[in-house]
């Protein structure tokens, strides 16, 4: 397969090449504008420095349970569990994540909504933005499978065609995080380098890597050098914590090897100023639950009285 | 199968049974024996009370780098390679562990008759001991899988013939434990109840066991009752730190989802008071790197000035 012309980042490549440099700002907002908004200077610094950002108990309690509340629903609900977006473990029925669940739970909707997050999306973006995907994961206690090493911008730009590193995700914890039940784990400061992948990359590619990611899995010298570089992280913290995370951050997580349940909400934001592409691996694209094009206006803030708690 | 007359833990039955209290004391040793070692009280009763003592560098770095070195040389060593105790990864050639190392290496061997270790050995067991088992682990940099949560006495007592709950084991890493990549994950106080497992013993069961516990795994409500209770604990520390655990105690690891591998020594002592019988599945004995019944008499001290400094 050829590159296109306007392909910033090569990559499912038939030959292992170099990782290089991003070509794209981490904070997009520039000058005056950097600080307009609710993130402090120290705060988009650390962005920079480790591509992301960590809120304990950024949602308060009473919505922490409804959301739970929501999701034991969700496990008895027939249409949600025979829905496209709904993915199951590893040959197993239970649940792993429902994706597009911002536009199934008006909860959601109005959560990414909310109009001190997408006050920081705005500053960390420097535009507008829309949700590219949302999921609510499940990781069932003893038998939650981990995700092995991967940048979601990788598979974004050659499975969704987004062009550029202009995207940020949000994951809240609905349970708490300790290190036991298989939390986020990321490379503070992979951001700022891209790895490319080897292999092409299969039609429908999606259907099987969603329950084990075979493309878009760094080679493991790439990945020693950055964790040899970088160390790891795994911020762990009470249910309500919010993890902020720039969209090329290498991150992974193992398996929950306590009873205690792991889940969390997951949604990522794009520039309206990204929208989605041809995908860059030259297939067709994904289904819009795992890359939305069809509803990608700028989103409007809920009122902050409709709004709950957020700080 | 009938259950034997002398069989005070009776595991593997065909329904699920009830788990109950250890039959056995925890430390042996009685009255004004009790603190004639190098154990002091206070480290008695966290043992008694937990299951479990850590002991931060407690081999130098200059043992551990020959350790360390020997390993090295082991993966290019096609005797070991090929050895029945050499166990490799699920469908792959990378070493997992090698059993019986304590018979291959004669650092390994003087390590077990160390007269620091022996004295603490018996403080324990309140007896002279033998080794019961002995291995060096290996977990390779993102590729080591974990272990689900065992009992090692569930175990040694069904398929060995280990009557009674009179063993202890010693793991030293030879590689710094971190939250990453894979350590000994412990439940403190699990030791103090015995959780029966379901299902009968396959015949040479431990040559898939080894690479996959699926029998002599308690089941997740038990599992979830002692974790709720006590927590998990997962040690971490630098390489040459030494966790004593008592048989009895629940324990697992997760996959090293880091690059860098860990290895660890492994070596068990049984009291020669609790020597090996029928094992209690009604199966033949397992081989001796296993569950060794060829060399039982008391182990003898090294001298001092032929041991390695351990503190």
């Amino acid at each position: 397969m050829e590159t296109r012309a306007d392909d910033f980042y090569p990559t499912r490549l038939e030959r292992p090449t170099e990782s290089f440099e991003r070509q794209d700002p981490v904070v997009h907002n520039k000058g005056s504008d950097r600080t307009n908004g609710p993130l402090s200077e120290t705060e988009l610094t650390h962005y920079e420095r480790d591509g992301f950002l960590v809120f304990n108990n950024f949602l308060d309690q009473a919505t922490v349970r409804q959301f739970r509340e929501d999701l034991r629903g969700y496990e008895d609900d027939e249409s949600i569990l025979r829905s496209e977006g709904t993915i199951t473990e590893p040959g197993k029925q239970e649940i792993r994540s429902i994706f597009g669940i911002h536009e199934l739970s008006d909860r959601f909707d109005r959560l990414t909504r909310d109009p001190k997050i997408l006050a920081m999306v705005r500053q960390l973006l420097g535009s507008e933005a829309y949700i590219h995907q949302s999921r609510i994961n499940f990781k069932p206690g003893f038998h939650g499978k981990g995700f092995d090493w991967h940048s979601d911008f990788e598979t974004w730009h050659a499975e969704d065609g987004m062009p550029r590193m202009r995207a940020v995700s949000f994951s809240i914890a609905l349970t708490d995080n300790t290190p036991f039940n298989g939390p986020l784990m990321l490379i503070p400061g992979s951001h700022k380098t891209f790895l490319p992948c080897v292999g092409r990359t299969p039609e429908d590619n999606y259907q099987s890597s969603l329950k084990k990611q075979e493309l878009g899995v760094p080679n493991d010298r790439d990945l020693a050098a950055m964790a040899d570089e970088y160390g790891i992280k795994a911020p762990t913290g009470p249910a309500g914590s919010l993890i902020i995370f720039e969209c090329n951050t290498l991150h992974a997580s193992n398996a929950n090897m306590s009873p205690w349940p792991r889940s969390n909400l997951f949604f990522v934001y794009n520039s309206v100023e990204n929208q989605l592409q041809a995908p860059f691996c030259g297939n067709k694209p994904r289904p819009d639950f795992l890359g939305n094009r069809s509803n990608t206006e700028a989103l409007v803030p809920v009122p902050e009285d409709e709004g709950r708690k957020t700080g």
